[in-house]
C-alpha cells in the first residue's frame, strides 16, 4: 500500500489549516512509502531553513516508522542511537515527523512539519496525519 | 517581488490538469525568486527519478532566468557553456523548466516538470507558468 | 525587500573596521533574503577554516531569522533542536550570524562573521548589521 | 606570494566598473594562491546560478594556472582532458576565469566572472585581473 497524491494533498490542506489556526507559518512535506517526496508546501513567510528540515523529518519518520521525537530520545549523548543523524544524508530527530497510516493502520508514508516550536510542529503534523 | 504559495498551487493545479489531458504522469516543482522550493507534487505513478529532475529544472530556470532548453543548446560539446551542468550541485538543461512571471512581466519564480518526453514536459510547464 | 550589493559592501566595510579596531582578522559573509551569498571578504591572515563557517553562519541566521547563538542554545544535547546542524547541508549555531534589517525593520539578508572568539565574532557581526 | 584582500577588492572594483560599462550584471569571485575564496560580489540583478559558476571559474583558473577557456578546449569529447569537470567538486571550463599575477609575473590568485556571454565574462575578468 502506498499513499496517493490526492491523500497527500488532503494532508497538506489539513496541516495548513491547523498551522494558520495556531498562527504559525510552516513548511509541510509528505513522503510516500519509499520515503521519496510526494508533495510539499511552504507557507508564505515560513523559515527558509525549515524547508530542508520538514523534508528530513518526513523521511526520518518513514525510515524508521516512528515519530521523529522518539528517535531523538535515543540519539542523545550516551544513548543507544547516538548521532544516528549522520546517516541517510542527514536525519532530523526532534518532533515534527509522523508516519501516515491508512484506515487499516498500515503505514503508507509520512509527514514532516517545521517552522515553529517543536511542540507546534508536532501538533500540525498530527493534524495532517489525521486527515486520512 | 516573490511568488506566493497560493500562486504556486494554482500553477501546480494547472500543470496537473494539462498533464492528465495529454495522458502523462508528472513531477511538478515550483521554486521562488530565491530558487528555493515552494511547492511540489508528484502524480501517482510518475517516474521516481523525475522527482529530482523536476526540482533541478525549476532551479535552473530561475538561476539563469530562461527556459532550461535554451541553456542546453549552449552546453553541448563545443558549445560556449559546455558542461555548465557541473555547477550549482547539478543543473538540468533540457526542456521542462520555465521562469514564472507576474502580470507586470517580472520573474517571481520558476516551474520544473519531468515525467515524459521533453516536449511534453515543456508543454506541461508552459501550462503551469501560464496559470498566473 | 532584498538587500543590495551597495548595502552589503557598507556592512562589510563596517565589520572590517570593527574587526581591526579589536585586533582580530575575520571572514565576513553577507547573504541576501534568499540566503544566497551576496558579498564576502576574508581579511589577510584570517583562519581559512572560518571561510565556510562565516558563510554558514550568515545562511543559518537568514534560514531562521534569528541570531545563530539563539539556535545553538536550543540544539544542545537534550535541547528541543538537538542536532539541527545536520540540516541544510550544515548549519553553524554558535554566535556570529545575525539577520540584517532595513530601516523599516524588515529582514533583508544576514551577516556571518568568523575568525576569533564567538564573542568577538558576534561583536563584529553586530557592527556590520548596524551599518544600515 | 599571495594576493591580499586589498588587491582583491581593487580587482572587484575594476571588474564591476567594466561590467557596468558594457551593461552587464556579474558575479565576481577572487580566490587566493590556495584557491580559497578571498572576496566576492554579486551585482544587483545578476543571475543567481552564476554565483557558483564564478567561484568555480576562479578556482579552476588557479587549480591549473591558466585561463578556464584553455582547459575547456581540452575537455571536449575525444580531448585529452575529457570530463575533467568531474574533479575538485566540479570545475567550470568555459571562459571567465583568469589567473591573477603580481608585478613580477607570479600567479598570486585568480578571478572568476559569470553573468553574461562567455565573451563578456572573459572581458570583465580581464579588466579585473589587469587592475593590479
Amino acid at each position: 500500500m502506498n499513499i496517493t497524491l490526492d491523500q497527500a494533498e488532503k494532508i497538506i490542506t489539513s496541516a495548513k489549516e491547523r498551522a494558520a489556526s495556531i498562527d504559525t507559518k510552516m513548511n509541510i512535506a509528505v513522503v510516500d512509502a519509499g520515503a521519496n517526496l510526494l508533495a510539499f508546501a511552504r507557507m508564505d513567510g515560513a523559515w527558509l531553513g525549515s524547508l530542508d528540515i520538514s523534508i528530513k523529518k518526513a523521511k526520518t519518520a518513514r525510515f524508521f516508522d516512528m515519530d521523529t521525537g522518539a528517535i531523538g530520545e535515543l540519539s542523545q549523548p550516551g544513548g543507544s542511537l547516538y548521532n544516528i543523524e549522520h546517516s541517510n544524508r542527514g536525519l532530523i530527530t526532534f518532533p515534527g515527523g509522523i508516519p501516515v497510516k491508512n484506515s487499516s493502520g498500515e503505514i503508507i508514508g509520512a509527514i514532516g512539519v517545521s517552522g515553529s516550536s517543536v511542540e507546534n510542529d508536532h501538533d500540525v503534523a498530527t493534524a495532517g496525519a489525521n486527515a486520512l
